[in-house]
């Protein structure tokens, strides 16, 4: 059992505690984790809020995380003490019908304990003064030291940064792989990306990974404008500059519509227009953003019928154990030039106030350091 | 100019009238077709009824015919008096960005003008009694004779029975290409269909075709499942037999739900239902029937971001000059079972006997037949 320092969602509504708690050895199949950095993501936020219905409290938060493997359980072969890693929010057993697929990267291995706040064994590795806390999204990043199952570990090129690679755990990965594994974009493609914060800042680097050729950035804080267009927006617009609804002003604006468009927002209203503004016979439109428990995206099928397509993405479409350590090294290459977002750097006693300036809309990211 | 007879849409809601109408030269680029056969689709129901905002009275309806040109206009090359075609409600004229695209089938050329009843060059070449009538999604096949723009007919096999082939023109192909070139089913796959009439029935053939390894039909009317099942239906299943949501009890009956699914209806409820019952991680629905104007369709944004796909197609994504002759020649072969889909004949003086058999659900398909 370790004692370490860790930020504990009480409960919702409520800034997070600094505690030291306890952390259990890892178990069979189980590697302890300790962390290097962490981001704090617009998702803890919204479990923290009280919004998400399927949060948990109390619990430890975090899943944008980099660390160091302290320690394996019975039977861990793929990694081991030393080894630099990403947590994965979605594992990668390479065993069940989804893996197998070869059409997804949304491994169900452990989903339903992953769910419920718990290890797959259905217990917890965290305790509060001998009160269990719960797991979150199969990570808790937001604790010096964290228990993971083998299968939600990638194994990282041990040069890499954790303090900046960490964001590859979850927003720049999730911006990236939207364009490269889901919408797959090709050269000389037009696109719009809705929502310039962590992701769709990242999507726009996909983009113009990808080759496109017209990035349009979408934005009501126009703030956001610059960094967007440093990574490659060839133009940013703003929906209150405009009378007519922002897709009909991106239809005009690209004679027909975009041959792509990627909601990074979370908002359903914004899906609609991210669909709506693409170009009929092909335009694709992808939905990143979470949106609000039980809200509903609408528009007429004549959008589909006359060729639009509508889909989604989680974590970018991104296996993590087989594909993610890739997105690293090519980070390393300079392909993937995300320093600047990380805009604030603090310790874990502080990490309220990176829940401050997120909300307040003065953050890309606030990365968490943890003491050495 | 031609007088010949003619079913009229004098006005929404009303009875076809059998008239003798003029019908003048080809112009230009045009050609007059002989029309031998044509089908009766539930999309020439939905415009005389009134319901459709675009209709427009009076007119010549039909659109899912087979027939010989008999003239052509000045500067036509591709086709002579004599070859056997079929009329195109979405054209290919090989030029326009769409076609040049290789992403749609959806030509642009001469949308503006056929959306408004009129031959490319803004005029008619219908009249009755001297007063113009309007043309109908660019093939008015309720009439012994109609003119077609050159790019609006595609030229098929001179063998192929025209009183069957017909059916190509629209509901068949539209089924068929849903599968084949819109969806792209893969051998193996499950699939749901949903709706049995014309266009359900076909895309079953197209799952057939595919080589999917489930196909489950899906139909309030349990008198459909027969011709279902002789086609290639492995079952059919009625959700008025269960109390739960009929896609929950499909991902049931699938162990996490179909690979692809195709609407084959109309009704934005069931396009939801045709969505939702797609498995986690892949599964893709397209849209196929044309809801009443102004219905949206609605979903939890969740259904996309775990994977799912929402697509839709239009003429089964077939280019009609130059992919419509294939299907002409499969049917040939024997790889397109459609001739019990004809289960009612008769001459075009009874043709609004056609339309009462499909609004009683007693027809598959009505065709008439001209007089030699």
């Amino acid at each position: 059992m370790i004692k370490c320092r860790a930020a504990v969602a009480v409960e919702a509504g409520k800034p997070l505690q600094i505690e030291t708690i306890e952390v259990a050895p890892p178990k069979a199949g189980e590697v302890l984790v300790k962390l290097v950095a962490t981001g704090v993501c617009h998702t803890d936020a919204y479990t923290l809020s009280g919004d998400d219905p399927e949060g948990i409290f109390p619990s430890v938060l975090g899943h944008e995380g980099g660390g160091i493997v302290t320690e394996v359980g019975e039977g861990v072969t793929s990694v081991k003490p030393g080894d630099h890693v990403i947590p994965l929010y979605t594992p990668e057993c390479g065993q069940c019908k989804f893996c197998k697929s070869g059409k997804t990267n949304l491994c169900q291995a452990i989903r339903a304990t992953q769910g419920k706040g718990l290890m797959p064994d259905g217990t917890s590795r965290f305790s509060l003064n001998g009160k269990m806390l719960h797991h979150y999204m199969g990570t808790s990043t937001f604790s010096e030291y964290t228990v993971l199952p083998e299968i939600a570990v990638a194994k990282i090129n041990p040069e890499a940064p954790l303090d900046k690679v960490c964001l590859l755990g979850c927003g720049v990965t999730t911006g990236i792989g939207a364009v490269l594994n889901t919408a797959k974009v090709e050269p000389g493609s037009t696109v719009a990306i809705f929502g310039l914060g962590g992701i769709g800042l990242s999507a726009i680097i996909g983009c113009k990974m990808a080759g496109a050729e017209r990035i349009i950035g979408i934005d009501l804080n126009p703030d956001k404008f610059d960094m967007a267009k440093k990574l490659g927006a060839t133009e940013c617009i703003n929906p209150l500059d405009y009378d007519d609804p922002i897709q009909d002003v991106i239809v005009e604006l690209t004679e027909g519509g975009v041959d792509y468009s990627f909601e990074c927002i979370g908002n359903v209203n914004v899906m609609r227009s991210a669909l709506e503004c693409c170009h009929k016979g092909w335009g694709e439109s992808v939905v990143i953003g979470v949106a609000g428990a039980g809200q509903e995206i609408s528009t007429r099928p004549f959008q589909l019928v006359t060729g639009r397509v509508w889909r989604g993405s989680a974590f970018g479409g991104v296996k993590g154990r087989s594909q993610l350590p890739e997105y690293v090294d090519r980070y390393m290459n300079g392909e993937i030039p995300m320093d600047d977002f990380v805009t604030h750097r603090m310790g874990l006693e502080d990490i309220n106030k990176a829940f401050d300036l997120m909300h307040e809309g003065k953050s890309i990211r606030s990365v968490i350091l943890f003491d050495e």
